[in-house]
Order: C-alpha cells, then structure tokens, then sequence
C-alpha cells in the first residue's frame, strides 16, 4: 500500500487520436470530479507539452453537456502531442506538479506514452515529490502488451471492416486487382479486421499481408495472379509496415530501387514515416501492373480516416474507452499502487465482457503486442479465432447481400 | 404520345458504383413487377456487356427480403461495366431485346450512361425495334445537367463531409498541414461538401480547391502559408481534377516536371487515370513541403471508400434513389416519352422535398454540370449559398465539440 495522496489531478493525451480518446477523458473527469482527494480536475494542452509550458485547462469546470459532445468527438480534445520528454523536462514538470500540487497524472496514449508515465513516476519520487501516475490506454494499433485489446482500436476495426465490405463491393462490380494499405507500423492487428465482414471465400480480402509475416514481393504476385484467375478479380488488404527479412520496410527497398524521392520523415521516436502517403500502395500496384499487363489495378491507402472518421464508432469501444478513464482514477485514488497501466481483461462466458485490472507500467512500456500465431492462417490470412477475438470489439456489422441470381 | 408498348424489361447498371445504386434497382423492381404491361423483370449483368452477352437475371423473382438487403448493400449489384457501345454493338443489343421482347431499357448510371441510352433508343427504331429507354441518374459526382441534384450525392458528401470533420479534429490535435484529395474529374460538388461540417472559419478544411477554378501551385502554397501562419495549422480539401489554365491536369504536369512514372492509363471513354492512386496528394504534399520546409504535411486520397462505404449512408439519398428507379418505371409505362433522364426538382417551402420529372435525353448525355458562380466564394472555398443548396441531401450531421477551455 502506498500513502493516501491529496491534491491536483492532471490528464495529458499523447500520440496519434482515435474517434474515443475523448471518452477516456470524460471518464477521468466523471470520476475524478467526485472524489475528495482531488482539489482540482485538470487536464494539460497537448499533453507533456503543455505541463513544460503549464498549459492547463480546468476540466472541473466543463458542462455536463460540453463533455458528452467532447466524448463524441474524435481526436485528442486536449491536444495531442508527438514528444519524448528528456530527463531535463520530466525534472521541469515534477517542478510544475509541485508548484500546482498535482499528484496525480493521467496519461493517455500507447506504449511510447506508458513510458513517458512511467519516467514521471520515478523521477518524480526521486526528486521527492510522491505522485501517482497511471497509463490510460489507447491505440488504434491494438499493438499494448497485457491488456486483451486497446480502446480506440474497435472503432478502428468497425471502420476498417466496413471500408473492405464497401470496397470489395465496388470490386465486384468493377472488377480487377484493388490494393487497400491499413494503417500499423508494427502489427496487424488492424489490416486483419479487414476480413470482419467477409461471409465466403469469395468476399475480399483475398489476400491480406501483415508485418508478422515476412513480405516477399515474388510471392505477393504470384498469390494475385492465382487468386484473379480463380475470381476474375482480387482484394489485398495490406499492413503499411510490411518488410523483409531483416525488417526493412518494402516500401523503402522499393523506393531505393526507384531511386524514388520519399521524404523519409521520423518523429522524435525515432519512427519511419509510413502513414499520410499513398507511395506504398501506388507502388505495389505498379508491381501488380508490371506483372500481370492489361488488367484494371488500383490502389487506395485508408490515411487518417481509420483512426479519425467520426460516424461509425464502436459502441462498446466507447463504453469501454469511457470506463478506462474512470478506473484510471479509482486506481490512483485507491493507494495500492504508485503507478499502472488500466488493462483490459475478457471475462469468461458466454455474451462478451470485460474487466479493468492494473498493469505495472514496465510491462507495457516501450515493448507492443503481435499478432499471435493462432490469429494468422498461412501468409496471407488470418484465422477463425482472430474472428472470434474480433468480432465483440467492433459491433454489429451488417452483411453485405447478393442477388439470388435466377438467371433469365 | 407514344404507342403503349407491352414486353420485357431490362434494367443495367454502369459507371462507377455508389452506396445507394441498388435502391434505384429495387424501386425498378418493385414498380415493374406490378405492371401488366411489363411481362418479364430483367436485370442485365455488367449493363450492356451482359446485354451483349445476353446473361440476363430475373429479377421478378427476388424475395422481398433479399431486395431490401440488396438495397443496403452498396455498389451495382448486378455488376457494372465502363464501356461505350459501337454502332455495332448497338445493333447487336437491339437484337438481343426483339429476341428476348424486351420493350423497356433502363440504364442507371452518370451521363455516359445517358448517352448509350440515347443512341440505344434511336438506334433501335432505325432498326425496327419500337422501345422505351430511360436513363436513371447515379453519380457521386454530382455533374449531371437538368436535374437538381444526382442520386449517390448525397451519401458520398456525407462520407466527405463527416471525413473532413474528423481529419480536421486530427488536425487540432496533432497541427500540421494536410491535403485530402477528393473525387471528381470535372466538377468540384463533392469537393465542396467538405466544407459541411464546419462551425466556424477556424474549422477546415480551410482552403478548398475545386476543377471550376484554375490551379495556379503558387498561389496555393502562399495560400497554405498564409492559413499556416494564422492558426498554426491548415486543412486542404482537393479535388483530384484540378488542372491549369489550359484545364491539363496539375498532376500531369508535375509527373512530367518530375519525369514521373505515373501510368496515365485511360477508360474506354478517354478519361486519365485520376483515381485509385495517391499520386496528386503525394505531389502536392512534397510542394509544401519544399515550400514550407521544416513542417509536418501530411496528404490522404479518400479513394473509393467514398462511393462505396456502407456504413455513412444518406436517408434523404437512399429515398430518392430508390424513387428515381420507380418513376423511370412509371415514365415508360405512361406512354407519355419514348425516352427520357429521369430528374429532380426542388420544390419551393420552408421543408426540403424533390419531385421527378422526365428530361430529354439530350439535354443530360455527355456534357456535364459545374458547380455554379454562386456556389464558389473567391478562390479557395465555397459560398453559404452551396451549403443551404447541400446540407438537405447529406442529412443530419452532428457537430463537432471543443471543451469550453477554461485556464487553470
């Protein structure tokens, strides 16, 4: 047990948004509001950014009516933030914690942010200022360590499936070779959502590539050649993080071969730039062009809309994004622990449940979660049990429906 | 008045698909089966490629259920096809349908579609073969001339319009500059409903760049300058045909500056290759960057997620659809045109209400309708006039909420 703190609570949002990243934050004020031990609900502008520059808005203060709208609105309503902090700023902010008397510190974000919490913790103690500081999770990437999945990644999921729904539709009807790049530098846990609404064998995707899986381009070919002359047609869901071997993004050894001017940009973590371009799905259809000749071959790259669109969210996504926040809250309060990450846990039964549980921020930082095994089906599909996983955390997908066909 | 006509009847479906085509083949179906003069209810797959072929579904013979659920279902269920009948080929339909007594052809599609309506009908009395033939309107783009507006409008400008929303909320969050790249060669209407979902002037997209207006790269990178200086961030909504002064397409010339490898492929109707790649959002993006240096850009090509994503569809969008399919029933039935578009009309009172009426073939085939004067404000965006014009076809849209912001 550690010693009951009082004082000023303050969350931060950091990372790349998702449509419920707001909820966790009406969560956290909902919970932290009403509880003694907080003297003041705050929340910091573009998250570690704004306590270095003590930028905090007093979410106490926020109606009723203003939070359900924030809660339904996408995108770090705070202000999110791309920022490892240095040991330099975490001692300046443990310096504006003190001088607001903040003790407890919310951070929502993915395993870069659950560092960045972690750091704050211990250096804080260090500086000898006691704080509580809990990682509220949120990733579209789905990619966290020890929770059963991330909130944001549902709705994430939802649209990532109805996106294939409608496009294998549209190939369908127009039929040819249609290449659609998900978004996940790591893992594939969102290119495989993009199966949630196939009904046969004959629904695309056809193929679908992930960063698990080793990505060899002669093979690539082969398996859309295979599955075109089998259905006159074919839809490849693929991860923008597909590599080679070693880990070297296609992208990239295709881009050195074209001698091409990708801007090659990293973010202060050190991360290639791979999303907000269309160059990896244009170039595996020149690919597909080159091989095949005169066949009809687009590409679309899904870009922001997957983790941003804002009329097609998960509803249990919500529900549960909204509960993270609170448990971040009632953990912190609690005294067990001095810091944690919230998990999620899949109750046992029948209908589809979950449960909060404190993760130690160790376990989750800095390190992400694959896609297992048991989820992938050979090189290029995933498995009945990735549909199982899947399926709860997206809501109801409405099948897509053909024509009996009686021919006349 | 033309001679009543009893027989079969054909239904096709062309061009690019939509989210709500397949309510104007289920309002054909349900006004057809009931007519006496209408002995067979056919659909033809791949429009006049199935005719060609003579693979004909009987669509009489649908259950009530699967109509409904094929209505839901986006993209041309009984295939769609891009291609523009030669003389031949006509001559070649016209037998198919005497063979088959098929004494009425609707074909549902933009204003190609109208066009091979047109030629079918007068070719087909050349022939010998009195018929009736009605074009249905369908396109995302919005272009066709006469009517008010097009089925499938509605529903893909409330996919860009929630799309803007959302990546505007990104924006916020993570500031930066970002280009979205929407559909439409000739014509900026979905362009324009970007601009729907805004609240105020500090909403993006903040510029809008629309195939009515010239593209001239170096006011547009003074224009992303100025915007960028003013509220640290800018959100740009393109429409994929922009073009030059003499209307060659933006992305042509920079391809040719840059000695790009850009497949410029073209339709049987002599259109470039401007969707399903990334290649215009990409360009612009590097311009900005060259411009601007030392900032976060970002492009996304919205693709073909916006005439096929089953899950943001228009209410008011798919009501119609599915009126104009059976009002071109009820207009070949009435013997009243040989031929004939089917349109709409707005009607005068504080509510929004459509009514069809029949336009000339002519009047709809092969040219095209451009956002008007009144619908553009300057250079870069779009007048209050065109929102008043569009928010009825897109339905409701729920605003965007920012915390009311109070300093701590």
């Amino acid at each position: 047990m550690e010693t009951p703190l009082r004082g000023a609570a303050v969350i931060g949002q950091s990372g790349g948004p998702t449509v419920v990243i707001n909820q966790s934050l009406v969560g956290y004020v909902e919970e932290a509001v009403q509880a003694d031990a907080v003297t003041r609900v705050l929340g910091a502008r573009h998250g570690v950014r704004g306590v270095l520059d003590d930028r905090f808005v007093d979410l106490g203060r926020e109606s009723r009516e203003t939070l359900e709208a924030v809660a339904r609105t996408p995108a770090a309503a705070l202000g999110s933030v791309r920022m490892k902090p240095t040991a330099e700023d975490v001692a300046r902010m443990v310096e504006v914690f003190r001088r607001r008397d903040v003790r407890f510190f919310f951070y929502v974000g993915g395993n870069d942010t659950a560092e960045t919490a972690h750091i704050v913790e211990s250096q804080a103690r260090e500086l000898g200022w006691e704080m509580r500081c809990f990682h509220v999770p949120k990733t579209i990437d789905n990619d966290l360590r020890v929770t059963d999945h991330c909130p944001g990644y549902g709705s994430a999921a939802r649209f990532v499936a109805h996106a294939f729904q409608g496009d294998d539709r549209d190939n369908r009807s127009l039929p040819g070779i249609k290449i659609d790049v998900v978004m996940g530098r790591h893992a594939g846990w969102l290119t495989a959502a993009s199966t949630l609404g196939r009904r046969s064998v004959e629904d695309g995707p056809h193929l679908v590539y992930v960063p698990e899986r080793v990505f060899d381009p002669e093979a690539f070919l082969a398996a859309v050649e295979s599955v075109y002359r089998e259905f006159g047609r074919c839809v490849v869901a693929v991860s923008e993080g597909i590599h080679d071997a070693e880990g070297k993004p296609f992208l990239q050894t295709y881009a050195e071969r074209m001698g091409s001017v990708l801007a090659g940009q990293r973010d202060s973590h050190g991360n290639v730039q791979l999303s907000g371009t269309g160059a990896l799905g244009d170039a595996l259809a020149r690919l597909v062009k080159e091989h095949l000749g005169d066949v009809r071959v687009r590409a679309d790259t899904f870009g922001y809309l997957q983790r941003s669109f804002p009329a097609d969210v998960s509803p249990v996504d919500a529900a549960e994004a909204r509960e993270v926040g609170r448990a971040a809250v009632r953990a912190a309060l609690s005294g067990e622990h001095a810091s944690g990450s919230i998990a999620l846990r899949r109750l046992e039964g029948p209908a589809y449940a979950c449960e909060t549980f404190v993760a130690p921020l160790s376990d989750v930082a800095r390190v992400t979660k694959d896609l297992p095994e048991e989820f992938l089906d050979g090189e290029h599909d995933v498995s009945p049990a990735f549909r199982d996983y899947a399926l709860p955390l997206v809501g109801e997908i409405t099948p897509m429906a053909d024509l009996e066909d009686v021919p006349a």
